[in-house]
């Protein structure tokens, strides 16, 4: 029963997410998950951030002060963060109104330059890795995500923050609690690291769950930047790989990843020739689509998992159609920091590596554009030191 | 591998089913599902009976003539028929538009008066009932709702029908194929057994598949006509029932069908406190509701299995929430020809019986009212002889 070791906060965290996507509460700063543990508080971190400031999509300089370095804490300085589908969602207003300016950036990698005086696993100089989430329950055993005290990455109300929300990693620093801080292996570069902190895990982890056998067939929906990393990690796991995507041009690419087939959805049509045989799907699709179309790909009773988050959350799927295909479908959310450390490892070890594309600060909103519109080629990868 | 022993009937269906929830194509009479196996055309049968003119609700006396009785079909003559929410989704065209005047009803019960010459199973003065399909594959293993021949009991093209279409059981007679009806047991009524044809079957097939084990905690949501059964059928296998209702007007009757908590659902609090904590659920409620909310009720990797068919077959559920819970969400339609026949001799024999209340025919167009406002207690059933 180990779901319910801290029931309380799993089920303040279900209520309050209920809420949100029912679009019932708008966050007001600091009214909520207001985290005052104590912490002593030093001197303010001045920070260089591109931030949203509406939610018009255009991202535009900003200098902010982040909390002190606390106890349990550690201070980054941001080498490469990147740009996850998330953000465009977050700051558009797609999922709730929000509050400016709000810096946003969940894929993050830098290095340690401050601990605080109870920080005993990371040490400065020490490579390290900060994903979607920045504080929390530290004894939750990989359930993190589920917790209602979770601090998520960026405009999230919180009382330490001088702006009252946090801020997030397209920007030269961040203060995060160690425990949602993880160890980057010195064979990977730090562009090709934060990719890992969002598309990586959320993909890993339902992966791993999903427990693949050599030479089962697995189905990935949607290849962009957490699509090419779940045909990566199913392939590593000695899966076949049938990849469905809208992208024509993206053929190439994705056997180049190991795809044993790539599927072009121009019609629903497609969908037939391989009704009832993958052993497991996986979706990140992150707007509406046909679920139960996608879904009657995946054998009877078996299992179909949506990553992707689409507008209000919300998904619309034909009940009548998946009834047909009997499979079940769940939703993952991340996935839990012991698990981010050990697929940031594995990827590391196995040179599983998203494919990215490094620009400059200044071209954020254009890459924001090319994001919706398909062009990534398939993560952005902002280079820190242009901001 | 049993389930693809009709793969192409399976794969068309999906396809079909597919296009339905999307909205996308309209039956023109006769264009589809024709079936046209050769059977002797003998006399048409003059049929009594109360139809839809329109989508207004309004239920009116129409005299029609159905196809003559096949090789391989018996004639019944109906004795109870009974109101099911689906009748009136269906002709009111909240699913598709339909072709009128069409006349719904598939809980079927009656007594054999004519058999084709092929038929073995059933003889003139058997008992028999009818539910949601009239003809379709028959060698098909308990998956017949899932073929792409199979022909719905009502407002499905079938051009050997004068009408055009398949017409329902609120009528006085009704030709159907041997496969599809079943033998009742001399031990229940007629009034009694035309229920378990659609609310019956279509609540046990997934409580039994669930594999529900004595003192499994299984919820039930929405206490109508379906889920009342579904509230008898899981107390019968020894589970701990929690019925979920917004009508707090039924609890002392949920209560005698064996539940042991009723929970009044008046705001998503009240899914706290039983969140995580059910090994199943089943949901019975035929419009839109919030899937997450009441899913989080079901233990981490837990099942749903949704039932109730809404609007446009349409289920909008928040991602959020349901990654939250971790909850797998499936749907169901109705049963197998074998499990319904299963089902029929375990209510006979184990008296788990529907609560009916018994109607003259003019009185269907409010008893349909009072569906939509929730004041059947549980399954209004017409005395076919009031036709």
């Amino acid at each position: 029963m180990k779901y319910f070791k801290n029931e309380q906060l799993r089920r303040d965290f279900i209520k309050k997410m209920a809420m949100l996507g029912a679009g019932l509460v708008f966050y007001k700063p600091a009214d909520i998950l207001a985290n005052e543990k104590g912490y002593i508080m030093n001197k303010t971190i001045k920070t260089k951030a591109y931030a949203a400031f509406d939610e018009s999509g255009v991202i535009k300089p900003w200098e902010f002060e982040r909390r002190a370095v606390g106890n349990n804490d550690i201070l980054i300085e941001i080498k490469a963060a990147s740009i996850c589908h998330s953000d465009i969602h977050q700051e558009k207003g797609h999922w709730r109104k929000q509050q400016y300016p709000q810096v946003p950036g969940h894929e993050i990698a830098g290095v340690v330059i401050q601990v605080g005086k109870n920080v005993i696993n990371f040490k400065v100089g020490d490579r390290a890795g900060v994903g979607c989430m920045v504080d929390g329950c530290t004894t939750c055993e990989n359930e993190e995500q589920y917790q209602s005290d979770t601090l998520f990455t960026y405009g999230f109300p919180d009382k330490r923050e001088p702006s009252g929300i946090t801020q997030g990693g397209y920007s030269t620093h961040i203060v995060v609690r160690d425990h949602f801080a993880v160890h980057l292996p010195s064979n990977i570069s730090f562009q090709e690291a934060a990719p890992l902190l969002c598309a990586g895990i959320t993909t890993y982890s339902p992966i791993m769950k999903a427990n693949i056998n050599k030479g089962d067939k697995v189905a990935v929906a949607g290849i962009g930047g957490l699509g090419h990393m779940a045909v990566k990690l199913a392939v590593s796991k000695g899966a076949e790989v049938y990849a469905f995507t809208t992208s024509a041009d993206k053929i190439k690419d994705i056997k180049s990843f190991g795809a044993k087939e790539v599927i072009v959805v121009d019609s629903n049509e497609k969908f037939e020739e391989y009704l009832g045989q993958m052993d497991y799907m996986i979706s990140t699709i992150p707007y509406q689509f046909d679920v139960a179309a996608y879904a009657s790909v995946v054998k009877p009773y078996g299992f179909f998992t949506q990553v992707g988050m689409p507008e209000n959350f919300q998904i619309t799927l034909n009940n009548l159609g998946l009834s047909a295909s009997r499979v079940n479908f769940n939703a993952s959310l991340i996935g839990g920091m012991k698990e981010t450390q050990e697929l940031v490892n594995y990827c590391a070890e196995n040179k599983i590596l998203p494919e990215i594309q490094i620009i400059q600060a200044h071209e954020i909103t254009q890459a924001w554009k090319d994001v919706e519109n398909k062009k990534a080629r398939y993560r952005y990868v902002i280079d820190t030191a242009t901001i």
